[in-house]
């Protein structure tokens, strides 16, 4: 990690606001505080200046300087992210995006829409579905979060299961690189085979190597109908063992997503949630199909509930109502914030191949026995994808602060063993650097380091991110 | 372009037949031959030495014997790129993988296999439909191509417009790099965001960054029917527009395949295919529709039947029988080999957003009506893909040689000057490489250079191509 940054001097502030307009510099702790955190437990790092450019060529004349100057830069979103990849721990400049916020055009010749990165996730698609379109990465955090962030951070959602990650959606970026060039990664098409693939680079390197301006995002015909339906089991392994199963029998549901009684009774107590939880009900599956035929979904979801009954499913709930619908995915939703909401927490995101979750999951429950700590556990169980969610409960703070370490460490041991790693969607940020190498050698680091030395030689760039 | 390489001395030569053993060591122009030519055009390079090695270990010894004598080295899979890609220009070691032929694992409970890169794409494809599975990446020459080759390309094929090149479905690499380190790039998770991603930066890398050794597959369930049609059109110009409209109208086909009537005369005159090709027959266009059920398929392929008489379509052949079925395919796919075998041609790959092919071809015939040339298209029109095959004819020697690269380049600024590239599945390999300028920056240029530096900082694999 470089260390010899620059302050930012008053006469570098002028070239700022000379850049952006005053209007748009923030300073002094008040001003700048909401950049100082994003939702990763409860940290804070102070950037000493915030700008908000409102063009390619404003954030290029600002990297440029600050790339002469040695002066950190931290990109923001919308600060949504969950492994303080957005947090300015060198202090510098954060660079907030939420100025990029047009879509700039929706392409219904070619299933395509060119979109800045500060547009709300969850705003993008309903203006793609107003066309008839899905695009349809869509994180919990979809109301809140900007697509930039996605990108960078290799988003999923639900229905990833189906449609794939961000990673399948996006064909081409404009990008702001440290020297202050902008350039197009890639082209505005569906296949690519010209030269090392810019574009799958940026996905996911956490605003390391370049700050992404515009977004060109690939299309597809809107499903019109879906099924949705709430399977219970007793136990988490057996509700995981029935998700491998679903997909072993050919159908390929629009959502998979695995909730424990925990998580249930979370947002029970904290939220208010009203639902009927069963005494012998150790945990659920959320199951969604879509499409564009009734008669289709009707036999797909009575496939998946004839084959549930093997896999020692007590009861399923069919969904018969748009609001019941609702209520179900709400139900699932606030379990993501709640967690944050109502206690110190810490969130891990675990990825191993699918058939591995009871494992997985059963490991976590040992290790929090051990170790002290009540976990609530839920995800996208159709991708192998477990969000750990961490709460204080009554564990001390010494041991909450230190030996809780030790015991998320044993978390990631047992994750890589399984054939995972250590995040399928939330990014590896600041709070899980520590963990990578549990997964990846010297040459892994090696390899990044050098990497991200080509794009950024002065380090620039969200310093303390990912391997740094 | 590095040009100090050493010559294979014969103290490397015993090195390399210790390690690979004498039976899988080739020398003298005879026995190395095979190896000196892919399908690309009529081009010719011998390697110095030919090694088949059998293990990562064994490919990780003769990596680092290259590398500390900077002998060049050029990865091969089956030799059936069309960009030269595996052509050993500067001599050297040529490392073949043909040995590399093992299926090690189809995990049936995650729906992943793990295959070596030496496996012929379309063994692989039987040995998952045996289980009920789909590998979906089925470039023209399956039948012959290897998966390693695949992955080194970025291939597709013509079922990518509905399930996605071969990026969507390659988990995990386990790759060799020159200084002889063994490291797999990613987890075995359907999901990554953990560190710049490797895994997508390997693929369409076409071995100039390591060598691949193992390769983890997603795989999904296999659709159990389908509907194969062949509508003709009047014009390139009708038969490409309707392709945008099948879309817009939010119909997935599993196969969209343009054939303009120059190639299907040309199979029929070269390669004896029956068919009764009507004279105001312009184009072609092959429309498959894949799904688990018949009233699905019935409908989908009625709505699109519907939809092309609003496009100017002349009739719409429906194959009727698993025979017909093959004819129809078997003419497609006898187009891509018969230019190869029945003439001196080059092939050019390009690639444009969907709406954007009624302008391509019609600006390549014109293209080709004054540089003298002919020109046979067809493609992957459902992904704006358009292979296009320039066979000698009438053309002098001397125009061949010089005046139609002229041509050619035309070509090539008309695709990026339609938001397109120069290769969608093809690489760029040797033959492509002048023409990289058109579509990146010098700025493009530093970056590949920079990160090919930090995988092979002694520029040992595959000299020479994409942007060397």
């Amino acid at each position: 990690m470089k260390t010899d940054y620059q302050q930012i001097s008053d006469a570098l502030l002028t070239e700022i606001i000379s850049i952006v307009g005053e209007q748009f510099v923030l300073t002094g702790k008040d001003d700048t505080e909401p950049y100082s955190h994003d939702e990763t437990e409860d940290l804070h790092f102070y950037p000493q200046v915030v700008a908000r450019p409102h063009t390619a060529e404003e954030v290029a004349a600002l990297l440029k300087l600050c790339n002469d100057n040695h002066i950190p830069v931290t990109p923001r979103g919308a600060g949504t992210g969950l492994s303080g990849g957005a947090l300015p721990v060198n202090g510098g400049l954060l660079i907030a995006m939420e100025r990029f916020n047009s879509i700039i055009e929706i392409d219904e010749q070619n299933l395509q829409a060119t979109v800045e990165p500060g547009v709300i996730t969850e705003t993008f698609m309903d203006a793609v579905a107003e066309k008839g379109l899905l695009y349809p990465v869509d994180p919990a955090s979809k109301g809140s979060c900007f697509i930039g962030g996605n990108v960078s951070h290799g988003s999923g959602g639900p229905r990833v299961v189906k449609y794939g990650t961000i990673r399948e959606y996006i064909l081409n970026l404009q990008v702001v690189l440290p020297s202050g060039e902008i350039i197009w990664t890639g082209a505005n098409t569906l296949k690519y085979s010209s030269g090392y693939n810019l574009t799958q680079l940026f996905i996911g390197s956490e605003g390391t190597l370049g700050i992404v301006t515009a977004i060109v995002v690939k299309l597809i015909p809107r499903p019109t109908i879906d099924a949705l339906m709430l399977a219970s089991f007793g136990t988490n392994e057996d509700a995981c063992a029935a998700v491998s199963a679903i997909f072993r029998a050919g159908v390929v549901p629009s959502a998979l997503e695995f909730m424990e009684r925990r998580g249930v009774e979370w947002v029970i107590e904290n939220d208010g949630i009203a639902f009927d939880l069963k005494d012998d009900v150790g945990a659920f599956l959320l199951i969604e199909v879509d499409g564009t035929n009734q008669d289709v979904i009707f036999d797909a979801a009575e496939q998946i509930n004839n084959l549930l009954e093997n896999y020692n499913c007590k009861d399923v709930l069919f969904a018969d109502t748009a609001a019941q619908k609702e209520e179900l995915w709400q139900m699932r939703r606030t379990m993501a914030v709640s967690v944050k909401s109502n206690s110190v927490y810490k969130e891990e995101d675990t990825v191993v191949p699918r058939a591995a979750l009871p494992q997985l999951i059963k490991g976590i429950k040992e290790k929090g026995a051990r170790y002290g700590f009540e976990s609530v556990c839920y995800g996208h169980a159709g991708d192998g994808n477990l969000h750990v969610n961490i709460v204080k409960g009554n564990m001390s703070d010494a041991d909450w602060n230190t030996k809780l370490k030790d015991g998320i460490r044993e978390i990631f041991e047992l994750t890589v063993s399984l054939g995972g790693t250590l995040s399928g969607e939330h990014g590896i940020g600041l709070v899980q650097k520590g963990f990578m190498g549990i997964k990846y050698s010297p040459v892994h680091f090696a390899l990044w380091r050098g990497i991200k030395q080509v794009f950024d030689p002065n380090y620039i760039l969200n310093p303390g991110k990912i391997f740094d």
